[in-house]
């Protein structure tokens, strides 16, 4: 199924560019082709960090899973592709409709880029107990959701979230949960042997962490305004990293028995001041406002991956495997209120405080749509998900690249860490 | 001999530099400082990503031997130096010749690493059963020819690759292949038990193709007319690798058993759609085009992977270690053909059409040009790599870093997955 | 103490922050804010790359202990952030007494990083045996002592260093080793099992080092003047480390039993030709002095590791666990000595030669303070790490990820390698 679904779609872009897209004409005078080539240099070293951060730091990121690597690299660079396809028809139907030809340029395919980044956040929830037909149901469903939702919050409301705070990491996070809940059902399961990372995992993972980690405020800033706006949301997105990554050592130290460090809770919440900041990146608010965020997100993330996420396993056998509650959900809740917070103290500096109250309220606004709107589709798609033909995988072949990969030494394949016990096994028998 | 021959060059680098190479004075006027600073910001970041992924990225997808990563990323990072260096000399001396002085900068540096990927790309074939020595007279051969035939192809025959399809990826193949057939001869040779990939080596190779995958833009775009064109150079090497990676999970998942993957398609495929877009990534074409030919190409990749490799074994006892065949030259070769096709096809719209069918034919000649010099000039340095000098290792020791480095604890130098059977075969005696 | 010192740290850091720290009024003119992007776009590449440098390339490289590699990326990372904020306070309390408001922009930031960077080669010397209380006293500790060290040596003598060489690098190095010293004091201790590197681990060392190399030059060329400088900074940059890649190739063959490389020697000495350079990176000297230089730093370095730190072990008992006098102390003063002779030669061709003689002496009068003050104040930096409270960990325990971290599986902690003599073990018994 996999293979079929997807050379048909591999056709169907084919026809849809074919139609409809093309490049824009190249400027005819002199000074246009040098003024093009400066804005290309200015954002084409941020489109490439991006690009780092999705396809290497993301998918090493989610290589904690010690016998999964191949298959987290894997589904996060399929789906990143496919989701981006996607997201460039479904964004090319919309602009044909209104303006006839479309014109594809960097800028298009960013912002195409960012709606593959809510899919491959979503799957986290449900990472390792799904098979890759099922990650693109998903793909398939969230796209257009995330356009919609995108437009509703950011056009019609009219909320500012340059950093996609609520526009991707709120609502790329309920979307998930939302395919966890129904996909995964009421139903408590024991942990998995293979579900606990290991040593040379986690290290992998952590490399994965610090790549997502430096680049980051290329994330954040891309869509800002150049020069001023755009030099503070690099540096408050710095700020905001900086103070997350020392609060979660000191947040996790004194949770965890012996002042030992959660590999998990640095992993997120280094990355929890990336999440919180976007919001409010480029407002005009100072310093310590950036530096406070990013370790009170720290400490929302750790705690978060401490207390909440037992209980929703416990309360409503909510599974969340990357723990994306508390990386992309918390912070980003806590950015959005922040946002709110940050554009009515903006308005007793300057007149036109009436206008401020509204921008505050629908920031709150653009919040409650974007948990609402996910929460409900990412329900459906996750009951679209039970559909047999969609070919779950069963319970004792989770969490294992065999079952997705041809590895030609299968005896050896599980990974280095298991030969102890196959070694000390077969010489039992 | 190694260290003695590798000394030496660098005592005739030095020397060369001393004679003929200078620094450009530099600009007396504010103005030309300031251009030039723009200038430098524009070239400086296409490098670097260029750096990173010949340093890094092709060093780690060589590193799917599981006992010979720290030799092939060495040899690797070894080769980059020297064929630059030797680059530098070359392009120096002819330089030099013709124009007195010599000025470096960054973009002498540029085109002397281009000449550096084809050695780096050849030795691919030959990866594993070779000894530094043979490597460095690979390098020492393939750079002038490299030279020579990228001066007949592109300055003589006036063919159109600006991003090297033609003069680096089919060039160098097919030196590798020749090399290989020289070298080897014509003995079958059974499979050796340490040149199956194993997971963790699977991973780590992953990983390489993705940073490749990110940065390859970069590769293809930075020598384009800036502006217009290099902008849709970077478009169009995004959308032929992202539906050649997208293509490579449908074509490996059909031809495989139970729809697997295989690591090495996946490895290999993704890359595919930028070896084939280089060649026509800034002409003028409709994005339709770029997404078929990335599609087409990772098809033609992973079948040769599938068929054709197995067939030149047998038919030609042809070694291709890593498959440079099926990623840089069957690519290739439907990049050039390609881009006869879209020469031919921009006729019609404007005038000149005369002009495009002998720009066809160029584009073809270069191709076979490529092909029938290359070939002949690998098989004259596999037939040298064959002198007792080289060193050339005994086939129980290929495949094994032991060979060229002082791990210290021998026991346990051949890998993590290794010491089970060692354990076990320990507790045996 | 950690959690707590630490949670203070950043309690004090907002506090500062709140009262003295914002960013500067957004510029009116609509041509400022263009000339502004422009500023930008040409510093953040190379900030991102610098990012990059540090807290990936430096933290890979830390990871050749096989037991440590989760320590190492997080001290490194921990101590990172913390030094740069600790750096940012210092510097802004000491522009606040002069200007009072205190500005942040990027190049604030860049300067708190250099700061960072010296702590980061710094714990090189006693990575292993040491608690992150130790290691954050030793953040404390240097971070004052290197402004101090830059402002008498950069702005006070004048002392010519673009790249940090003696600011940066021949100061940490004796600040580190004066650390090593007063900590572990004249004890001989024989080998800790955990210390020997592994071929999986050597691997990851070497990916860091290949991260380093690449981004060396934005390391080196970001603060120079636009335009000329810079490009020569990165053009020398660059030669100097290609060279000292293959120099070390040489070194390491022609010193080590059956001319195999010592992963150690290349892991080092690919990197001492950055070192080298910085201090005369932007000079007026011939491209062939930066090949020399990177040569002969390369020697230097492997040099050292095999004659100079064993004979420092027997002599001095100095433990210095990363070799970082090989790497950053001997290059450093190689580097220093040559700047004064490339500034002597420079006065042959133009007038002013008295004043090149002085700036010379300055060059030399420079290194003797990085190198005395350093030395002075790490040895009473390390007497104050001898406190009971900082908990340095037992000898047993050192060079092991479970006593700083909460692995789950505690039986597999130390590393996939061991388990196999874990399984035979457990067989036995």
């Amino acid at each position: 199924l996999l293979p079929i679904s997807l050379g048909l779609f591999q056709g169907a872009l084919l026809l849809f560019f074919a139609l409809f897209v093309t490049y824009d004409k190249p400027s005819a005078q002199a000074e246009d082709a040098s003024l093009m080539a400066i804005q290309l240099y200015g954002i084409f070293p941020f489109f490439q960090d991006i690009q780092v951060m999705l396809v290497v730091g993301l998918g090493l990121l989610l290589t904690f899973l010690p016998h999964y690597g191949l298959s987290a690299l894997t589904h996060n660079f399929l789906l990143f592709n496919f989701s981006t396809q996607w997201a460039l028809v479904l964004q090319g139907l919309l602009h044909h409709f209104h303006h006839g030809q479309v014109y594809l340029d960097l800028h298009n395919l960013l912002t195409a880029e960012f709606a593959a980044v809510t899919v491959l956040i979503s799957v986290g929830a449900i990472l390792g107990r799904t098979s890759p037909c099922q990650l693109l149901v998903v793909a398939a469903c969230e796209v257009p959701v995330y356009l919609a939702s995108e437009w509703a919050i950011n056009t019609h409301l009219g909320v500012l979230d340059v950093g996609g705070t609520i526009t991707i990491h709120v609502f790329s996070c309920y979307f998930g949960l939302g395919v966890s809940k129904a996909l995964f059902g009421a139903a408590q399961q024991p942990v998995h042997p293979k579900e606990t990372p290991r040593h040379h995992s986690d290290l992998m993972s952590l490399v994965g962490t610090l790549i997502l980690w430096v680049f980051w405020p290329s994330f954040v800033a891309v869509l800002c305004q150049p020069g001023d706006a755009q030099h503070r949301a690099i540096l408050n997105t710095f700020l905001a990293m900086s103070t997350s990554a020392v609060t979660t050592v000191v947040a996790s130290s004194l949770l965890e028995s012996d002042s030992k460090l959660s590999p998990g809770h640095l992993q997120n919440g280094s990355l929890a001041g990336g999440v919180v900041i976007g919001v409010v990146a480029d407002m005009a608010m100072p310093p310590v406002a950036a530096l406070a965020l990013g370790s009170l997100s720290a400490v929302v993330c750790v705690l978060g991956f401490k207390f909440l996420t037992p209980l929703l396993v416990r309360k409503l056998a909510l599974r969340d495997q990357c723990g994306i509650h508390n990386l992309h959900g918390l912070p980003g809740i806590l950015g959005a209120i922040a946002s709110a917070a940050v554009v009515l103290a903006a308005s007793k500096d300057i007149s036109g405080s009436h206008f401020s109250q509204v921008q505050a309220l629908c920031q709150v606004v653009g919040l409650a749509v974007a948990i609402g709107g996910s929460l409900v589709t990412g329900l459906l798609t996750g009951a679209a998900l039970r559909l047999p033909c969609l070919a779950r995988p069963p319970e004792r072949l989770c969490f294992d690249d065999s079952m997705y990969f041809k590895i030609q030494d299968q005896a050896e394949s599980p990974g280095p860490g298991d030969t102890a016990e196959e070694g000390a096994l077969a010489l039992k028998e």
